[in-house]
């Protein structure tokens, strides 16, 4: 057995930013080398950030990708962390002749290994998710080598994200080739219950591939996904050996005694289990093993299932605001839950200093409504203003005739356009405050309640809004949150739901209890399920067709709605893509 | 040789209603038996329509699109028409097992002959396009066979949309195979100049497969694609002996002198040169050819090119406006010549009685403004109102200090809300104004001029607005237009171009040209350059700046816009998908 210290770096790359990226490689290799690493693995795409989307089918950004790769290592030899060798990924080109049906310039999900200034390896992703969110037969042409490295006499192999997901491909191959440690770059999104399943992929897959496996994913909002970190480090027979925080900044120092390599160096080809061969690559760096006696490594505690669903909340907001150059927020505020959730989870993501709150009563709201969002101001500290809409409204009234609906529509864009000038006036982002329930059955007023630039509990169900809200007034941990015990004021969770938009309005004059409303929402947008399977599933059909109605029809809606954080595994956006125009009705 | 009439139906099938795409089969296939064709060809996926997205990766979809493929086998029997073979279009399952990767039930893009009450042949379509406006890794698994049945005597192939489009599968196999002819289903969307494309490539394949080849495509507007028929025959050596019209219904019969099959009938496998086996299937439906002097086709005069992209416009226009359940129309109308050119264009869709246009002045708006919106209320005869907006913006002023670019923005937010609460109150469709050049620049105001349900140029770029204007103006052709000669005021036209926010403010004040501009932006948007390519090509340097920086920056202001007709190569829809959170910067 030989010892080796490696070192994964969890970190938050910024998407496109290529030179700050490359000054973050530098740091943390530093402070890897401080600590005594002989290895630091980054993670997939780190060098361009993840996802870069179209940008990488662009000429001037894959030049860069390549340029900045090739830099970075040169910038490590001369701050004389050169033999220190560091795996990362980056964005790579095939260099294939163009042909239809192949992404434009041949683009790699690449991965190297920086060694003594220069790029000594290059390997790229076998398997292309193409599902969910992903969109990568679109983006990339697949990788189909496996390159490894021995490093004080332990071979170290390479393979990225996806490739532990699907079966077949480099990591069918290492257990044959024969390496020590296989080391994975990843950008896997955040989703409920996701780190459960990743450790039992990891741990499956370690002990299919016959030794260590080391997981670093990055973490950090980007649009629509939040990434959770959650890297983790796995033995031989898939026990758990260290695992980083979630949601935040961490270099994972850990300490492994591995085998020592004995497979020779030549290069082979091996069948892949999935109809390709794999070439296997190797290099030597040095084979002298190390001795030394490991000390343990960190095994973060996990958030319990509201605490992570609230954080990733949190880590969204913070940097869509941050990346996207932001100093503060803005918000309506009407003493309901929803926006009363979406205004603590801004005070914790940018500190209430920076959020700004406008409370826009109208004719028929409420006395509690008005006190509750007052309530709430008084708690966090926003900064708050009152902006009465029953003017504005009336001038609307006189130019044209509205009714019913129509007028009703009018208070919530009447709102919305409040925010937008207020937004417009003073750099705030405005953050909409519908939560996914709301979104699935159109319950929301287009350019009204639904205006905004980023909407924070989009993919939160209404059960769940509720469920966040009590967790949040019970804690003031993660170490992250404000010092603030109970920021919600406790009427606003529990009074019953209201748009109060007409006289005596309530959200159950034409919903169902939100408990039935949500279980049956989940099966039929996140489950796919027909109406007969609905059925039998146990909810009502009158209610079956009339919600599957309510959703369908309110697809044009979700397209013009602001793009949030996706929490669960099928959120109103990249993971559901229906057409607006369609006569498609579930029917028993 | 041998006699072989064929009837292909040019339709336009409505996404999801797959018991009215059976009766429309129906219907279809007894007016081709009328005609005496021995053979009739539907488009790709004709009985659930194209493109369903999603509805595909449910159960309960492919379930009914296979029940309705076999009924409507069914029904053409029981109708005395089981004798005529019918290709159509449909989903099926390709059976695999589930696993990580595959779309969930493994859809097939399938084509299916129809003949003597039963589905006798079953293929799918081997290529799938996973570029441009298309997802299809996303959606479906690859066909792998090639259905070759002897029709009095004519070995008849099929092949399906993209497998034309890429090199290898089922068409590299035709040769090799024999056949006399092929008939391939499409649903291929417009963009410009794709016609000439379409039948170069059409004839290219015809004489590598050695066979004739008939390609029948969809017409119609489905959310932002536009389909426009031009279904085409052509002989062996690649001669054009029949075309349909463009952006119209038609059943194009053709008679051909097709050469008599003398290929055994075995099923045989072939390597199709792109890594992957076709296995050929056959079935004999009859054997004795039939004699007869065939009678000239149509072959169908083109549009010009401005014709054929006002024309896509028109039915994008009508086909969303009557697939989506609406009775009528409304748009703002400045005087400008964008609302004159979407006016016209919705009163040629759908009539001008179902138009109803708002004519919104502030107190910034100029005498001619209103003058020419009336101009062309008098020569189109669309229904009108005048909704002064003053008195709205003072109230909302009143309640908040708003300055600068915030002010002009709220007279815009007033308009947008004034046309959604006229469409809340009477039910019409909100159509939106903006063009390209202004949506790739961020020129518009979010909930301003943005709102709306339908965006009919959307795609067209402003130079190209002038282009279609004048270009309407002279015609009163092709027949769907309104009987109007020059709809347009030609002041509207020739005016210098202004939004009318401030006083005498002009789109030049801090934009190019837009001959200057929209060049620049066709080569950074449509061809991908960065900025060196782009001053290599030509541009100014500052301008490049300048300009990719407001392109960049407006990505979520086009998120968050209502779909419209898709008519270049590359829309700012599904065409184009860049994050909103990014930092890279082109620069030289």
């Amino acid at each position: 057995m030989a010892y080796l210290r490696i070192a994964l770096a969890q970190d938050n790359p910024a998407v496109g930013d290529l030179s700050g990226n490359a000054d973050l490689l530098l740091d943390r290799t530093r402070q890897a080398a401080e600590r005594g690493a002989h290895l630091v693995v980054f993670t997939e795409m780190f060098l361009t950030g993840y996802p870069v989307e179209d940008l990488v089918l662009r000429t001037s950004f894959v030049d860069a990708s390549i340029a900045t790769v090739a830099s970075a290592a040169r910038r490590l030899a001369e701050e004389g962390l050169g033999g220190l060798p560091v795996v990362v990924g980056y964005v790579d080109r095939a260099g294939l002749a163009p042909r239809v049906g192949q992404p434009k310039g041949a683009p790699l999900d690449a991965a190297a290994v920086l060694y003594e200034g220069r790029v000594l390896m290059r390997t790229a992703k076998h398997h292309l998710p193409n599902y969910g969110v992903f969109d990568e037969y679109r983006y990339f042409v697949r990788g189909d080598r496996l390159p490894i490295f021995r490093l004080h006499g332990v071979d170290v192999a390479i393979a990225v994200c996806e490739d532990l997901w699907q079966e077949g491909g480099p990591v069918a191959v290492v257990g044959r080739a024969g390496a020590g440690l296989l080391v994975v770059p990843n950008a896997s999104p955040y989703e409920r219950d996701k780190d459960d399943v990743r450790l039992e992929l990891v741990a499956r897959r370690a002990r299919e591939a016959g030794c260590a496996l080391a997981y670093v994913n990055q973490f950090g909002g980007q649009d629509e996904l939040v990434f959770d970190g959650d890297s983790l480090v796995v033995s031989a027979s898939g026990e758990l050996v260290a695992r980083a925080g979630q949601f935040r900044s961490e270099l994972l120092v850990v300490d492994l005694d591995l085998p020592l390599a004995t497979a020779p160096v030549e290069p082979a080809a091996y069948d892949a289990g999935d109809g390709t061969t794999i070439t296997v690559e190797r290099e030597v760096l040095s084979s002298a093993p190390l001795s030394s006696e490991p000390t343990p490594a960190p095994i973060a505690e996990r958030l319990d299932d509201a605490g992570e669903v609230y954080s990733a909340l949190v880590l969204a907001v913070r940097d869509y605001v941050a990346k996207n150059g932001f100093q503060s927020v803005i918000l309506g505020l009407s003493g309901g839950i929803d926006s009363a959730l979406t205004a603590t989870i801004a005070s914790d993501a940018i500190g209430p200093s920076r959020v700004h709150v406008a409370m826009m009563p109208s004719r028929y709201s409420s006395d509690h409504s008005l006190g509750d969002a007052e309530e709430l101001v008084r708690r966090q500290g926003v900064n708050s203003r009152i902006v009465p809409i029953a003017d504005i409204v009336t001038a609307f009234e006189k130019e044209i005739a509205l009714s019913g609906l129509s007028a009703e529509n009018l208070q919530a864009r009447v709102r919305g356009m409040i925010l937008m000038g207020l937004s417009n006036e003073h750099g705030h982002l405005v953050l909409t405050t519908g939560n996914k329930s709301e979104l699935a059955t159109g319950y929301s007023t287009l350019y009204g309640d639904s205006a905004g630039g980023f909407a924070p509990i989009k993919d939160v169900p209404k059960t769940m809004v509720w469920e966040l809200s009590r967790w949040r007034n019970a804690h003031t941990d993660p170490s992250f949150l404000l010092d603030c015990a109970a920021p919600i004021p406790e009427n606003s969770i529990t009074k019953e739901p209201s748009a109060e938009l007409r006289p005596d309005q309530r959200d159950t004059d034409s919903l169902p209890p939100y408990e039935v409303l949500d279980r049956l929402l989940d099966d039929y947008v996140e489950k796919d399920m027909g109406s007969a399977e609905l059925i039998a599933a146990g909810h009502d059909a009158e209610l079956v067709a009339r919600i599957i109605r309510l959703v369908d029809v309110a697809e044009y809606k979700r397209r013009q709605y602001p793009p949030g954080p996706k929490i669960t595994p099928k959120n109103f956006g990249r993971d559901r893509r229906l057409p607006i125009t369609n006569r498609w009705r579930e029917s028993v």
